[in-house]
């Protein structure tokens, strides 16, 4: 009852505050990360422009990096958005889509978290595992594992980064300062729309506009995300109406809809 | 009734002339855009390489100049292909995304108004006010204003640029030669659709590709949108069902909906 | 019944191998080639840097190239990943956008193909016809020509280039190796929906990675396309319902489907 109450007055004061969440992600995701933004009430601006990366980072309430579809222009606005942030305290979400599938991809993510301080990693297992191993295990950008066999790397990493790490998967895994938070909600065909991880990272960071915990932010976005899929799944025989009943279930969300399907556990 | 028949006498000539309107934009909305000016019926081509801006908005019969995603050689660009759109006598329409949230969108604006002549700015109430006086009162790319509070900025802007200025919102104000329109068509749901706004431009771009008054053709893009949004939105539980919803609502726009919708005010 | 075993066994293979394709490709399509190919059951992604375009390609089963948001340094990753790809003996689809509409796009094109060995070509009539023919007959990125009054440039640019070329229109035409393939499937809206030409190819890349044959694997794509596309016109009265039923209708794609609609003619 006080997980439900605890990410209701999330989802309430993004609806009320609509922070101004500035993403800098990939061309695939950027309509789509815009959309689910919107949909949930926060108010999302995309920029990525050396020339005003810093200056957007320093009006926002949260900093959503994303590097799906990079190139070194946008690495370097990346990293001055990001100091940008730390220095006025907004909350840094970085995704890695990719890590592990080409050594550009690790490799900028290693610069990345070297520079910036993120609060919160959200990747699929590959990803976060590349983050860990040497390994070169992330298919494109889709995942070969497990989100629980990414544990081990997730804490690491963590404790490396001194921030959450999200896994996600069929269970989402969220650990930070020495919990480990399991999310069980979503549905198997999410994963056949594409963007809904980036998706996640975005919403990642309008929880984490509004709570000052990265921890409760990101367990409580993951299970949004999972129950606004499970609800959008009831409607949609295929992938196409699954991404707009989805913006339609994050929209239309209900304190009910959480308290009868809300599956957090914590160890 | 006037009002109906010169309105619908553009969506018909779009119909059958399907004009080429050239968009140089943003790439949240590259996709809806290309998708609303389909559905209307026009021909859209995106190109924003500086090879080749001037020479495709030499074959375009508008172009659409939106700075949404900004980057220093996307200006370049829009420099060239306006400069020929104006050599040519091709309406430009100038979108102001995010102009006063960051010195990089307002500046280049300013530079984009000094070196073209546009046909139509359009934007949101923040966006014109921000072409005017020296406020930083956009948050991100969303208005902090009502447009009625950017009439004074829109007419002074309208001289200083001798075009037309459309100012969108719940009711859209356009101004230009002593005229002030108020288009009161529209649905609440619209701005929780990423990039309606960016649409609104683009159709502006494929009325006036066929209608010489920038002024009507700007009214009667405003009222078309507004109307396929209030169509739309009668089968829309949320903003996803919206964006499919408001595409269908354009292609199948019938001249009966203009008469029972339309809702042009002139001063 | 051959005919329609063949293009099932292709389907198949590419839900249960869920084959890599990587996607340099034009921002406008993004997004919806990725969830086409999703909802294929392929593995879609996109990676434009020159920094990792090589690579991503030789981990890719199949690479799609496609111009239609040009930029030079895009081309020159293009290059790279054609040349891994030629490398590796992965087959390359060049789908050449807008061809014929600026120098920008034909010259590119020419230097792609003199550089890159492709399996398929894939364009509408008046891109084909600007491979052969000096003619700037292309309006924008929309055909002024039926895919018939391409044949002869077809059969030229397949002999020249020692590849398939697909021109595609109310009937496909698929030319290579002596044979002439008509695809007669598909439905008169679908060229209302912006990229559904770039999801061809798109989708041409997700066969040729499962069939050996580059003409075959391009009439199944052309045929799944039509057919998902006839399927989706029964439950879309506008552009916009398309757009998600043709997603719907490729993720649901039974056998039956194929037996009762397969439209293909060989000479």
């Amino acid at each position: 009852m006080d997980q439900v109450r605890a990410l209701w007055e999330d989802v309430e004061r993004i609806r009320v505050q609509s922070p101004l969440i500035h993403n800098i992600t990939n061309f695939v995701v950027m309509n789509t990360t815009a959309n689910a933004l919107l949909s949930l009430g926060a108010s999302p601006v995309m920029a990525h422009a050396l020339e005003e990366a810093s200056e957007m980072a320093g009006l926002a309430a949260a900093l959503v990096i994303n590097i799906g579809t990079l190139s070194p222009g946008w690495v370097e606005a990346m990293l001055e958005a990001g100091k940008e942030a730390n220095r006025r305290g907004i909350p840094v979400v970085v995704d890695p889509v990719g890590a592990g599938a080409t050594r550009f991809r690790t490799q900028t993510v290693h610069d990345l978290l070297a520079a910036i301080q993120p609060a919160v990693i959200r990747g699929n297992a590959s990803e976060i595992r590349a983050l860990f191993y040497s390994e070169q295990a992330t298919k494109g950008v889709d995942s070969r594992h497990a989100a629980e066999e990414a544990l081990a790397a997730a804490l690491a990493v963590a404790e490396a980064c001194r921030c959450v790490v999200c896994t996600s998967g069929a269970t989402d895994l969220v650990v930070g300062s020495g919990h480990v938070i399991r999310v069980a909600n979503g549905h198997p065909i999410m994963p056949r729309v594409t963007g809904l991880g980036c998706t996640a990272s975005a919403l990642i960071g309008a929880f984490a506009a509004v709570n000052p915990s990265p921890l409760l932010a990101t367990a409580h976005a993951m299970a949004v995300m999972g129950i606004a899929g499970e609800i959008a799944a009831q409607h949609s025989p295929g992938p196409g109406s699954m991404q707009l009943q989805f913006l339609d279930a994050l929209y239309l969300l209900k304190r009910e809809d959480i308290e009868t399907r809300l599956k957090i556990m914590e160890d």
